[in-house]
């Protein structure tokens, strides 16, 4: 078999999952709520599948879902997308990104990502025969864009980012975009927009989306996904926001890669979508949920690193041990009883520090469960 | 952007289903059923809705429903696929034939297909870097295994069958799977065989699954799909079976690529496979369709060739045109009223002959309606 991929194990969220199970842990690890979604959703399901919406749907996605993505993004971010040309209905945002990756950059060409990294993004960039350039972010999980500048080289095709921002629940500002638009304006880069948490950003913050800004816009592929949003990880929508010439360059990958999506699901997500308060009220929802866990660990020698988006919260456990980060992790699912995801996993090169990532799309008893359990390492 | 796929456009069956939908003709284009899904199947989704069935599955698919998957193929075919470490469901059967192929073959390497080869073969191929190599079918549509036999070179590395054949109709014969076999083994190839017809075999012959053959089944990626066995071609979810070493190199492609598959349908899969009578009485449905269609149209100066399996018919249109299949097909959409597929897509190299094709997955009204429309042919 040729080498793809040949120092790629099973992604770490499948191991920490089978592990959790494994051990009866509280699992905090996967990125996923471990309550129910709307039984409205569930219903626009099978409302769809009883219309008969079960057949190959057009291959961009199914017309109203493509026009509800758009009317919302356009005006959300003030942007202007043709739901006709710019929209792609993606199995997922994994199959966005690495079909956005394949559109964009090949052999030969180098991809910035910034770090911690989701997993995905260095084997997708490698998969597209592309080498993933890794630039870590300050010690404080700001993007640094002095580093961002020094990895630029003649090679450089694109830059992947993400905001909300996975694992370190960072969320990028306007600094942080035009800093962006002002490099890729510069070296003609790519950009590939990870912005799957954008509907959880706290304390009254914007979503900064590549949408915003018409110079960057022109450049990006904007990637994001239903299942965070509407607490249906399984389920494997989203979409993909590109201009006409990068959303043409998409399409015809992604015919030869999926063909289409889940029918019945997508017209239920554009019928779901006319109603905007479920995704308005998420934030409010998530946050109320941060608070509380970050209320119930205080009491624990684990330090609270700042959450401004995503539902994850980060924490520095080097006042409990100084086990690496994948060991710790393993330490407190099976010990403990916690299952977490350690920082390492989203890095090339070994790091120093002593991180750990928790889920918190959790209900309020799971979240308390697991903070006694955690309670246990004062 | 780089050139990936320059030459290739929209999929033919894009094309051909928005031309039909413009000019208002009977859609005999691409394979779809214009009849509805069995109620309990999608009941079957609402339960698993119900029942919390919405966050991520495991990585390789629903367990349930990778039993089922091996307890299948296995029992038809008498092989001894094991569900853990063999089966992976997928996002339809596109998808597992271009992360299957993906798995095996590499820049340099030559892969070679049968033509007619669905449409998806050629640019998943040239994706993963390989070069597609086209062997022509003899002019009765069966494999040319002397022709195969002069195509492998020292670069060959894989060979891609599909029976049932899409766009022949045509069904591999045990002599063809033995053949395949030995060279196979004497070029040491991998196999993906595309399997999506399975349960589509006329006039009591037997579907050859490389299942079948153990020396074959162990460098074969199986590839099929529950849309067109299930009437649900929107659903979009397949399986790959192969063995061990093989899956591992499909799986670590597989999470980077879609990730998970929609989780409620793989639990209503799961479920619906327990009763075999559906997919049991696939072939006898239709081959009734079949019989009338043709039946039908022997009354117009088509000429119909073979269909042993598959639910397309291929009708030689020489007697009433001499334009180009492409042409001819445009017509037929525009003029008479019934969209078919060019078989000339299918090939790399212009053909001399006058083939389309027809769908047959269609109501009896739909089906009559579109014989009266080819009848003014005569
Ligand atoms: C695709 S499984 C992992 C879910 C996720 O995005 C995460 O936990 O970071
Ligand atoms: C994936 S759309 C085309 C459906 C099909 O397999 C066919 O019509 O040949």
């Amino acid at each position: 078999l040729p080498p793809k991929l040949p120092n790629t194990g099973t992604t770490i969220f499948t191991v920490m999952s089978a592990l959790a199970a494994e051990h009866g842990a509280v699992n905090l690890g996967q990125g996923f709520p471990d309550f129910g979604a709307d039984p409205g959703l569930l219903q626009a399901v099978t409302d769809a599948m009883a219309a008969g919406h079960n057949q190959y749907p057009p291959m961009t996605g199914v017309p109203a879902l493509r026009e509800a993505v758009a009317a919302k993004l356009n005006t959300l971010y003030g942007a202007a997308y043709d739901a006709g040309s710019d929209i792609t209905i993606t199995a997922g945002g994994t199959q966005g990104l690495i079909t956005a990756l394949h559109a964009c950059v090949g052999a030969g060409d180098e991809v910035v990502i910034i770090e911690p990294a989701y997993d995905s993004y260095d084997p997708a960039i490698r998969l597209a025969g592309a080498v993933p350039v890794g630039v870590p972010m300050t010690a404080d999980y700001r993007i640094d864009w002095a580093a961002v500048r020094a990895a630029v080289t003649p090679r450089t095709r694109a830059i992947v980012i993400n905001t909300p921002h996975n694992p370190s629940g960072r969320v990028a500002t306007r600094e942080d975009l035009l800093e962006l638009q002002r490099i890729a304006d510069q070296h003609d880069l790519f950009v590939v927009s990870d912005e799957v948490y954008e509907h959880m950003v706290f304390d009254g913050a914007p979503h900064e989306s590549v949408a915003r800004y018409p110079a960057l816009r022109e450049r990006s592929f904007l990637v994001s996904s239903f299942g965070k949003t509407f607490h249906v990880t399984g389920w494997k929508v989203g979409f993909v926001a590109a201009p006409p010439v990068l959303s043409a360059a998409f399409r015809r990958l992604h015919q030869y890669t999926v063909f289409t999506v889940h029918t019945p699901t997508q017209h239920a997500l554009a019928a779901y979508l006319a109603d905007p308060s479920p995704w308005q009220g998420l934030s409010g929802f998530y946050q109320a949920k941060r608070d509380a866990f970050r209320a119930a660990l205080a009491a624990t020698p684990l330090k609270l690193l700042p959450c401004e988006g995503t539902y994850f919260q980060t924490v520095d456990y080097s006042a409990v041990s100084d086990l690496s980060e994948l060991d710790f992790a393993r330490w407190l699912t099976t010990e403990i009883g916690v299952a977490a995801i350690p920082l390492s996993v989203f890095y090339q090169q070994p790091q120093q520090r002593r991180h750990v990532r928790f889920c918190f799309a959790k209900r309020d008893e799971t979240l308390a469960e697991a903070a006694r359990r955690l309670a246990r390492l004062g």
